[in-house]
C-alpha cells in the first residue's frame, strides 16, 4: 500500500481502548516511539486490531502543527515528537517544515509561510510536530 | 448554503449510532455511495438526523489522502472511494489531485508535491481517495 | 508555548462532558466566544480540565472551512465564526482567507483557489468561518 499521506510509522499494536463508538489504539512504532490514534470502533473491529498485531499509521502533513519554547505536558494533543527542524521549503501560501526527531524519524508539516515566519522555523531549530490522535489513520499489512 | 469544502455529498441518512460525546452517521450518497461521518452527539440531536432524512455531507480536499496499490480492507479510513487520477494541478509545496469515481463523482484531494512525484500520480492512473469518518461534516437543508 | 497553528483562542474551560474515548470540552474565549473541542478523555485528564480553568484552544488554518450565504443551525460543525472576509492571498493551489468577526477576533482559513472563484470570497464579504470540534487542540499554561 502506498499512499500520500507523508507521514508513516511502522510497528506493533501496544494497546486498544474502546468506546461505543470510537476506540482509541497505541501503536508502538519501530524505535520506541507511541503513537495515540483515535478511529471508529467498526474500523478497529474490521482490521482486528489487538495488542501485538503489527500495524502502520499514517499521518496527513496538513495534519500536523508545528510548535516552539512549548511545553507537551500543557496541550491535548497526545502525539508529540520533539526534534530539530531538518527543512523548510516556502510557497505562495503554505510551507512545508521537515522536523528531524533524535531517533532518525522524519516528521513533515505543511504550516502557513505566516507560521513560518512568526516562529523563526529555520534548519536547525528546536521545535516539535504535534498531531492529534484523531488525525492518525491506523493500517494493517495483512 | 455554499461553503469552501470542495467535496459534498447528497443523499439521505442511513443510520445513526449514537455515543455518550460522539456519533457515528451514515450517509448514502445519490449514486449509491456511502459516506461515514463521526460528529458530537450535540449536533446529531441538533440537526435531528435520523434514518431517512435528507442530509449532504462535506469534506475538505486537504482531509483527503490518495492511494495506490492499496487494499482498502487494510486501512482504518471508513471512506474509500476508488477511481483514477482526473487531473494533477501542482503548486510550489501542495498539489491538487482529483479523483474520478466510475459513478461520476469526483473527489478533490490537497497532497503535497513529494507525494504526486513518489506516487507518480497522473491523469489515467488508478488511485483511491480516503478520508477519516471524522473529517465529514453532515448538514441538512431544512 | 507558540505553535504554527493559525487560530488561538484564549479563556477558561466552562464545561467537560467526559465519554470512555473523547470528551466534549467548552471553552469560554474572551470577548464572549465558545469553542468546542473533542480531545481524548487521557488528555482531559492529564490537563486537568474542569469549569473555570484557564486554557486556549488552538486550530490549525486548514481545518477551517468557509460558508457563504449558510445557516450555522444545518450543519454539524460545533464552531461557527460569522463575520466578513478580511483578506485573501492566493497561491497557486490554495488560498489564504482571513475571516474577521465582529468582536474582533480573525479567523484564518487555507482553502483552494477554485473555492476562493466559486464562493466569490474577496475583502468585505459576509462569510463565517466553519471548524468541526474534533480539529480543536486544547492547552493550558500552567
Amino acid at each position: 500500500m502506498r499512499t500520500s499521506a507523508r507521514n508513516h510509522f511502522t510497528g506493533q499494536i501496544a494497546a486498544v481502548k474502546p468506546g461505543a463508538v470510537n476506540d482509541e489504539i497505541t501503536l508502538r512504532a519501530d524505535g520506541g516511539l507511541e503513537i495515540v490514534a483515535i478511529i471508529t470502533h467498526g474500523s478497529a473491529a474490521s482490521l482486528g486490531l489487538a495488542a501485538g498485531k503489527g500495524a502502520f499509521a499514517l499521518v496527513k502533513a496538513s495534519s500536523v502543527i508545528v510548535m516552539v519554547d512549548g511545553d507537551a505536558s500543557k496541550v491535548s494533543t497526545r502525539n508529540v515528537i520533539a526534534g530539530s527542524v531538518a527543512s523548510v521549503t516556502k510557497g505562495a501560501v503554505n510551507a512545508e517544515v521537515v522536523i528531524a526527531a533524535p531517533g532518525g524519524a522524519q516528521i513533515a508539516a505543511i504550516v502557513t509561510n505566516e507560521s513560518v515566519d512568526r516562529l523563526g522555523l529555520a534548519a536547525g531549530k528546536a521545535a516539535s510536530a504535534l498531531f492529534k490522535a484523531s488525525s492518525v489513520i491506523v493500517g494493517v499489512d495483512d
